[in-house]
């Protein structure tokens, strides 16, 4: 994982210039690379890849706490497959990849790549559930699907790109209702406390839904440049599924019913949220909680006396954290540059003054003055231990505060545009509930309807921003990755 | 994960009906079942997929444990970059799938689903190693991967299938020769220690090794019908796909030299051969270090008493063992036939007897006679944990009794003949190393050579079974799967 002397020699651009900081930080921590034979599809590389491996752990014990076990379905589905529901594949045929020939021969059919697996999901389970007994099927899978996108960015937006997607079906209506809920709950909770990513949970207007769904839930975070990113979404299918596929079962009262059904998501996207909210001008600061390497030791010099103190504070930290020591010849001032660039969220520093003194010096990769801690040989593991999680808590806090900073009312539409012209961020407008005011804000500002909160956040009537027939609510808005 | 009603309607076969019991039992057993409209593609249903995890996570640890990092690379290779090493894309178009069309246009050039990474590796590796220091680079995929195959059959040979592929790129050959090595070691490791299969250790003539690769070293096990099944494989790649793909490093004498690479990949096709090894006339039987349940609970009935001394047993077994209770309305015989066609390898037996004795009957699934063990309540952690090793082990004893009664030596090619119209199972045999020896054994037996052992099996000198050449030693023959 060593980071090779050429991605160093250019600077990191600032991270206000958020676009460039972006790709740069990507490329030069090495999580991710272009694969440029096919524009759009990126090389996840190992530190990416242990994020995601740290990440997919998390959220996987959430899934097996509740009730759901993995599986796996094909990558392919055949066209007549897919558009067995209508508003489904209206919504995802113009993104799809076709396999149109096979083993030396053209194929009679053409064969999608999953764009996701409601399809295939619907034709097994109309075989596979029968009776009420059956009920609920709780299901997750992780894979591969590929959205053939024109404009892509790492993570955000590939062609190809990895998630999980649940699909669940029940017995009623309120059963399934209560799983949507639950996996937006499971979501916002893995976002917030393992990602350190506060966000909005609400759901999404008709035009913004899921092809396919009665109701779509989100959650949405806010970027550095005030653009909102949905960072997980889960759908209530209704019967919509159940009835394209016919998936019925006899219930206990002889009747033959169909099942109601939800599928859910979230994706490797969510690594770009993570690199966006947290870093700064020195590279990533990745939370502690899914960090590759959560400490970085680096021994000022290769030593005798040194490597056998640093031995010391392996041993009093075996199995407790992931760390890693930089043996390399490098300076010193380089090795602080590659940990800080790579978002190590803790480093302690070794020369011989601390093996002297039998301490180590501890700096936090988040604390902007990098403060020297200076921390005893016998408090190391205790100490260790809480600042990872105070690191993770902090980040989880100025990311929030920066979200509630970044919430603004509007009450008329002249400011709502100006907000979008300026600040960005999101607006908490009030909307009539008419899809062509959702249109028109749309097309005239950019801003979508990120969703309707769940909380009380704009839970006061009034008159539509646009058109100003009376509204229920004030939405959340803003424009979006 | 109940078994429907249906399911069970229908009589297993026996085993001694090979391959009919093994599309059963695997349907049956809810492990995987069919993808009607894609031919050859199959779903790996919760308990196959749990399977798949429990072997996924050991074989992970011990890659970890050696250096190695996971990644992930794109799905889709351009067909000029497939055809970059000619003797690989010779051995792989036949079977590739290709994307022609994508977000509504046709491609301009075709893409291949990868039948395997080698191109892609090759052209990424040749970006990011520059220099010694690079070296080595130590990666494994997780992912799926399709070879459009005619005959098709659960897990042994499927269009689409799971695995995992390794990819390394070394200083010297040596150190690439060690890594290839060393993988076939964890190979061995693996499918010996934790899915009970014993292999033999060997490398591939000429004619049967990998298209791209120097050599191939591969395990080989046996089957109940006298079949062998490759089960995993590691390459040694030599320079040929770093010349194809100019992978070069600057050494520490200043000089520019290609890289030494190799590859390796063990999948889902070894739960077929843990299915047909173990499995029995009852259904599967499942080894303990895999089993997605490991001990299932069967209380006679659902009564007060029963379910507090259950809860004591749940409670001193938590966290040890992965264990399921039956509490569905089932008889007991139903529910003792349903556990053990599932495999699960110990059963605990509860009832008013057995709850006035304060003690359990344990049952090995292993065990043809079905003894009943009575346990009282406060051995049973140390006496389930035992038990599980001892079946574990118990497993591989006799598997490795079959497989050693089933190599035999064929002193003329009429023996050999005689074995594989009779017996089958491995044949040791001199062979000169001429490749139209090998062929025409081939054409005229369906034996093809398993692989040269890099034990002392057959290691004496003697003359060709098919044209009484000299030979070196005697080699592994074997019609397979």
């Amino acid at each position: 994982m060593a980071v090779t002397s050429q991605s160093f020699q250019e600077e990191l651009p600032p991270k206000s210039d958020l676009s460039n900081w972006y790709v740069r930080v990507i490329l030069r921590a090495e999580l991710a690379d272009y694969f440029e034979p096919v524009g759009g599809c990126m090389v996840i590389r190992p530190y990416g890849y242990t994020l995601w491996e740290h990440m997919q752990a998390l959220l996987d014990a959430r899934f097996k706490a509740t009730g759901h076990s993995n599986a796996y379905f094909p990558l392919f589905v055949p066209e007549s497959l897919l558009k067995k529901e209508a508003e489904h594949v209206e919504g995802f045929a113009p993104e799809v990849a076709w396999v149109t020939e096979a083993g030396n021969e053209p194929l009679a059919e053409r064969l999608a790549i999953r764009p996701t697996s409601e399809s295939i999901i619907g034709l097994m389970y109309s075989k596979w559930i029968q009776s009420w007994r059956d009920l609920p099927v709780l299901i997750n899978l992780w894979n591969n699907v590929v959205r053939w996108e024109k404009r892509t960015r790492f993570f955000l937006r590939t062609t190809e790109f990895l998630w999980q997607e649940g699909h669940t079906a029940h017995r009623t209506e309120q059963d399934a209702l209560d799983e949507v809920l639950r996996i937006l709950d499971i979501y916002a909770d893995f976002v917030e406390n393992d990602l350190g990513i506060p966000v909005i949970k609400g759901y999404k207007s008709a035009a913004e839904k899921f092809a396919g769904a009665e109701k779509t839930y989100t959650i949405e975070a806010l970027m550095p440049d005030g653009l909102a990113l949905q960072s997980g979404t889960s759908h209530h299918l209704g019967q919509n599924f159940a009835r394209a596929f016919n998936i019925s079962f006899q219930d206990d009262d002889g009747q033959r019913k169909l099942v109601w059904t939800t599928s859910w998501g979230l994706s490797t996207r969510t690594i770009g949220a993570l690199i966006m909210v947290h870093g700064d001008d020195s590279g990533l600061i990745l939370p502690p909680h899914v960090a590759p390497i959560q400490l970085a030791i680096l021994p000022v010099r290769d030593e005798p006396d040194i490597r056998d103190f640093v031995g010391q504070v392996e041993q009093a930290l075996a199995g407790t954290v992931r760390l890693l020591t930089d043996w390399s010849d490098k300076r010193l001032g380089w090795k602080r540059s590659e940990w800080e660039l790579r978002g190590v969220p803790l480093r302690l520093e070794v020369g011989s003054r601390e093996v002297q003194e039998q301490r180590v010096d501890m700096v936090r990769r988040d604390d902007p003055g990098r403060t020297r801690y200076p921390v005893p040989l016998a408090d190391i593991p205790h100490v260790v231990a809480e600042t990872l999680e105070t690191i993770q808590r902090d980040l989880l806090r100025r990311a929030r505060a920066f979200l509630e900073a970044n919430i603004r009312p509007a009450a008329s539409y002249d400011e709502f545009k100006q907000i979008m012209e300026t600040t960005r961020g999101f607006i908490l407008a009030q909307w009539c509930g008419d899809p062509s005011c959702e249109a028109a804000i749309k097309a005239e500002t950019g801003a979508t309807i990120r969703c309707i909160p769940l909380s009380d956040l704009g839970n006061e009537p009034g008159q539509c921003v646009y058109d100003g027939r009376p509204s229920p609510r004030r939405v959340l808005f803003a424009r979006a990755y």
